[in-house]
């Protein structure tokens, strides 16, 4: 397709300093499984992006760093605490009960992909019995499913909660480089309590590669093993590693995000339909009744309604002005 | 690394005509999870390659493509048989029962990783009691962890067999491409009962891909679901296509993978120590004690011990005829 | 503990006629796993009880026996619909999801207990996506978690929805006597198109002991293998079957839960508190708060507040005029 | 069958002293989910019998009860080290696997069914490398699959190496009754390092129900959740406990194991077959060939060949003088 398609932000391909690294990497002879020097050096970037001393690990999809996250934080008869509009709870298939043997997950609410604290708060407080899966990890996302951001202190007060009481953490990062671009302090993180961290990739313009960051070094043991077991320790491992390399030399990996999130606001601003959540990356929600989205997938734009009803407009670093242009008239003669 | 690394076939990188596709993709915009032109395109050179109208998906791994493959022809109180050494019974860190919910292994002998039919016929003999796994599916390897080959007619004798008993049929083709090259006919397979193949791309010389042939229709359903909740429907999927159509245009999935034999050949006919099994693909295995072993180590190359007590010699795509006269020149000093 | 206790149905023992079946089957020696006499002769009461020539199995426990039955009808990709307030989903600490591998399970509603139809049809009108787990099998409960009663039309209207996209049906009646004794007609299930019956032993009046039927003869393929891995084939096969035997040839099955039926009858009579849904089988849900419930539970009556909020009473075989009486009396000086 | 069944140690019913119990625990109503004093009273008397202040939890099935056990001590990209003859390996239809969602079983050799010391330092010194399961838990038994014992210090030896390497340690004792009755201390279990125990019920004379032992007060931890959800926390709790009352307060435990250990003394001194193992508990071993066990059957003694191609015969606390003598000549007349 030539034109550009606001469905998702991984619609486009990846950026030219991913792809190039990825070419530059195409060279020599490496060892296998993540003990190349490309991972190696990759890890490092990683490491400095965040400021953290972590373990890093680099795999082909954002699902199963997920689940494998949340796999590692929990046991089958325990659950997961997520917003009920996560990712991990919407689109990934039942990944984390599948990885995670059965494991729960338990939906919280929250305006615009936000968990409210106090309902983070009634369900730590739910009795500990054995009939039901009790809470072992609390899963965050940032940006969140709507395109807005936890600050640093809103992840500190529902970290802090879950930790009161012995639960992992796990922060879904898959549009952490839109969150980092618009304020967010990933360098943070690190003292956020947060067990494991998903830092995106794909999303964030690159070919299907997430970085999984264990913060806590215990969960380091046999982590091969376990990535090994699912799937997601690559022979080749170099091109996984490689285009983060691209990015974060380049500090592409913010600055597309920036892109992306600029899109988004002057998609938001133009839009002729009411925009539902705050724009703080690279997302956009708008009402919209099926007689209009019906006239937009007419002219060949196809957005589609998002778990909460809204229409979904997504930006990435290939959005173009021309295209956010072009969408707007769209939309506004499908009003 | 400079040097070539015969630890592995997987030491290499991507062949030129794999990596240029993937570039050639990274262009416009395309819907997510395999939907995308450039996997149709695939897909279809990958049935063309075969002869054979089956779906095709692509995955960024050869165990999680064995596993989820495995897990779709057995239930978890079945096992799977397969050579004893078979990677999914040594290497994949018990992928298949991860994936298959406690799915049992049962290894079966035969000489230079080929399943010796009688010892097929007694496991299919044994009696089907209700406290230990019978077995549900046959999975071979060709070519096999030797470096050997079946013949079609070879085959066939064993999927009929497991057949006659109501199994499935798995193939592992992650050496599919030296199968081929060395003569065995892929077109055939599609008639040989085999209900999922794996295809190797990563060994032949791809980056991560391998290609999951669904020869049976009836395990297409809800396919897409099985590999989405494993973390294997990566959304920028075109990335893992794209390798397959520059190595099958260019027929340089069976190029490459004829140089490799020959390189292992060549290998084999100038190795100072006894070699141990047919040299029919890209492997070379020979007898070296620990001593000879440690010399070769300390000319820095890293070969190492297989599960049979043999010391492994790789060839790839990637190899060159100087590589070869190096590790020969090595290896006759370490004798 | 000498006073009846209203907290459940399954506080009480076993009815004289379970238990004394159970003394009598220990006598001789008889072979294992469900292969012996004992167990035969109870398949065959629970075959003429239902009028069906099906499968028969008995499992010590109703988790289980639901939670195998879900793992074969559904895969780990898929999911299982049932009402939101099911013991499946609320009460069984995730057994579905970890017997059957993560699979989903899809709350829907509906007044006291009962699926709504029109909500059934909403769920299997759903896209099948793959980022989701699509519905392969119905849950449904006779009598409810809320003591109300489908009809055997209002069953026969879900199945067969179901049924028309594929699905298969599995029927918890861990209170089927209840259902029965109240004039649900039980030999008619046999044509309502439900593969998987679990027929209620326990809180029927029996130790511990519950009947699996399987009306579709493919699901018993390997059934005991499964039910071995999963630690429900006993050895002593004959224990779990033997209360069966003295609870049908005596009818106690059924004139049990019709004593239990009237007691909650005469208790939904006499209760100060508003009952909240239709007493069809064994319990009495009340409108209580919170001051009431704690003067009740001071005078030594440990019921509990419900998944609907409301305040549940349940009786059983052992249920006393005596008791209705005395539990009316502290109810009131509750008020 | 009115005849002795030497097939198992299963084939008799229970102990009068259990049954008589568990008629006894029939009375007045209870709490569930071994939350009743009846459970409480059966687990303070295994505390007793093992001198340890051990949490005890009753189950229904040994298979379970192992398989949860290991659960809860391996993750699913780890192995368990076992006799490669133990239950574990052989009769559990791969229970492991599946309630460990995927953990990996190593064989270990060692004569008759004890494993070898330097096999399992071997099994501990292997590289601990990604591509396979590493060991995680150690799991003995005791009497053996052979009818064999380890003596305090012999199992001592063996926990203590695997204790050294991180690993956890589960001890089958299925029939650990006939151990105790053989001169194995059982108060020193508490003092050697076990993790978790599983006390056999079942071949000890009860209906079907074990004792597990957690050691380790860490695995307590949401315990019952993990028993809830894998269908092994019976709400009639009292039905699994009452039986320990009767056999432990009238030492029928230990008194009946000693009885079927006599029996199997006698029997092996009679046994017109050369005896293979060494008889230190209920079982005897004999080398016999097929037309000879062919004849025994003819006769209507269903013995069959075990996992080392020997013929077993397993005495039981109703095992009589009478059937020691009737089988003896019947394989005399066999001969």
């Amino acid at each position: 397709m030539v034109r550009y398609d606001f469905a998702s932000d991984n619609t486009a391909g990846a950026a030219p300093e991913a792809l190039n690294a990825l070419v530059r990497a195409n060279r020599g002879f490496t060892s296998g499984y993540g003990t190349d020097e490309v991972t190696s050096r990759a890890a490092d970037l990683v490491r400095a992006l965040l400021d953290a001393d972590a373990d890093v690990r680099f795999v082909a999809s954002g699902t199963a760093a997920n689940a494998v996250s949340l796999a590692a934080l929990c046991r089958p008869f325990e659950a997961v605490l997520a917003h009920e509009h996560a990712h991990v709870c919407t689109d990934e298939t039942g990944a984390p009960g599948l990885f995670g043997h059965g494991l729960g997950l338990i939906g919280l609410p929250g305006a615009s992909g936000r968990i409210d604290p106090p309902a983070l708060d009634r369900a730590l407080d739910a009795p500990d019995v054995s009939h039901r899966q009790s809470p072992a990890a609390l899963s965050l996302t940032n940006a969140t499913e709507y395109g807005t951001l936890y600050s640093v202190a809103e992840i500190g007060r529902l970290t802090k909660a879950a930790k009161a009481r012995g639960l992992g953490v796990h922060l879904d990062g898959a549009r952490l480089a839109n969150a980092a671009a618009s304020g967010f302090q990933i360098k943070a993180l690190k003292d956020l309590d947060i067990d494991i961290l998903v830092v995106g990739g794909t999303k964030a313009g690159m070919p299907p590669t997430e970085a999984v960051v264990l913060f806590d070094p215990a969960l380091a043991r046999r982590f091969d093993a376990r990535l090994k077991q699912v799937g997601q320790l690559p022979s080749k491992g170099r091109f996984l590693a490689a285009p983060w390399i691209g990015m974060l030399e380049s500090d592409g990996w913010r600055d597309r995000a920036l892109h992306a999130n600029e899109m988004a606001r002057q998609l938001a601003a133009l839009m002729p339909f009411p925009v539902r959540h705050p724009v703080e990356a690279n997302a956009v929600f708008v009402d919209m009744d099926d007689d209009a989205l019906a006239r937009l997938h007419a002219k060949g734009w196809f957005v589609y309604r998002f778990t909460d009803g809204t229409v979904r407009f997504m930006c990435s670093w290939a959005t173009t002005q021309a295209a956010v242009d072009e969408i707007v008239q769209a939309a506004r003669s499908a009003v």
